[in-house]
């Protein structure tokens, strides 16, 4: 089996010009296919604001009414996408935007009212990897935005980390696939307060022993989550660290086994 | 030589839902490989008012400054490329939104200023059709909107219009290509008031003449110049009409030839 590399970058770089450059230098380095997924960052936010949009957060977690959908797709899809592939072109990495819309990539479906009602919030149900072999193949990378498609014609905001976990389980069927997520933090750590306190390995029992134990921040636990869950699902490795982890291994970073 | 259609559909169709709606739907129809090119529409001047960017325009051209160049990336490629594609999803065209730094398909360089400074505008220097080739040969249909890049990570705002000829020109090279512009009226009239008096055919003689005579608007010159320039260059067929000349030949529509 050929290997993979499917990087996460999650909304701190993307919020930085800096961290951005350093990153996207590295993913255009890796030799063999790779697919980018991106987070959001606080663009979208922002733009609400200058567009008198009410932003509405619960837990977290982006409220999605109409006007926030057409704004998350104008600064996920529109502004980040595009110039993180003309950056990439710059690097000499042939890549091509993607929402899950584009080649019917990834289908969600509408999440179910119950206490809340998160809006035009997609739940992913089907990746079809078709035009992501066919570009793979042809030495075309392709760059993921947090937005799918439900088929009758509507897009729907989905969780990038979700996104790059799913990708990574279908391509595990045809490739030896790697799943990478880059953020600001050296890796997961053991201590909140202290960066220094990077996890080198965890296996699920120490995961959930650490859970009970509350050492996770929320915002980790997600993502941890969807790790756990990729590598039940097949894919081969889940690494969790800066930017740099992309190149030099000798830094610290976290690896996730079963 | 296999055929291709290439199809414009103008700013005054994807201002309009219901217009929108059934030229996506007669899009869909077309049998064998196809390329669509979307113009912009008035949703960016909305925007532009909304985040009090002021707008520009001189001689119908839009100056387009840094905020400007980002209000464009967020419309052109994000709220109306997506949603198209999502829309043709729905309609079993299977599709994939491109800006010309996606798959590095449409070079340009940034207008030298002269009398005027455009701002981030970019004529079309080079059309790699490499990704665009990969994709259709597997029922992948590529939906342009009207921004390219510099490959030192710029995007650049470029006439729609003309997006569709360089892309007509060079993939006629491997298809017989027809190129279609689709808008809101029949074709290219003699009288400017009488939206009947559609022209059947045309050449570049009886061209020249009736461009001498002030037969045509301002804004159709610069799309007839693009036409008689992708018919020179080796394009098989041009044709101005509405949308609905994609499916049905009995109507009223424009041919253009050299």
């Amino acid at each position: 089996m050929e290997s993979l590399k499917i990087i996460k970058v999650g909304g701190n770089i993307i919020d930085n010009n800096k961290a951005l450059e350093i990153f996207l230098s590295q993913f255009s380095s890796i030799k063999g296919p790779k697919v980018l997924v991106h987070g959001g960052g606080k663009l979208a936010t922002k733009l609400a604001k200058d567009m008198n949009v009410p932003v509405n957060m619960v837990d977290g977690r982006r409220i999605t009414d109409a006007d926030t959908l057409d704004i998350i797709t104008m600064v996920y899809a529109g502004k980040i996408n595009k110039n993180i592939v003309a950056k990439l072109q710059a690097y000499k990495c042939n890549a091509i935007g993607f929402t899950g819309a584009d080649g019917n990539t990834i289908v969600s479906k509408k999440r179910p009212v119950k206490k809340i009602d998160y809006g035009f919030v997609g739940d992913v149900k089907k990746v079809n990897t078709k035009a992501i072999s066919v570009l793979l193949k042809n030495d075309i990378t392709p760059v993921f935005c947090a937005i799918t498609h439900d088929t009758n014609g509507n897009l729907l905001n989905t969780n990038a980390d979700t996104i790059a976990s799913e990708l990574a389980i279908e391509l595990a069927k045809t490739y030896e696939t790697e799943l990478i997520y880059c953020f600001e933090k050296d890796g997961v750590l053991m201590s909140v307060d202290d960066d220094e306190s990077v996890i080198d390995f965890m296996d699920t029992n120490t995961y959930q022993t650490l859970k009970i134990r509350g050492t996770f921040a929320d915002g980790m636990l997600p993502k941890l989550e969807n790790c756990f869950y990729a590598l039940k699902r097949g894919v081969f490795k889940v690494i969790i660290g800066n930017p740099t982890v992309i190149s030099n291994r000798e830094q610290k970073f976290t690896t996730l086994f079963l």
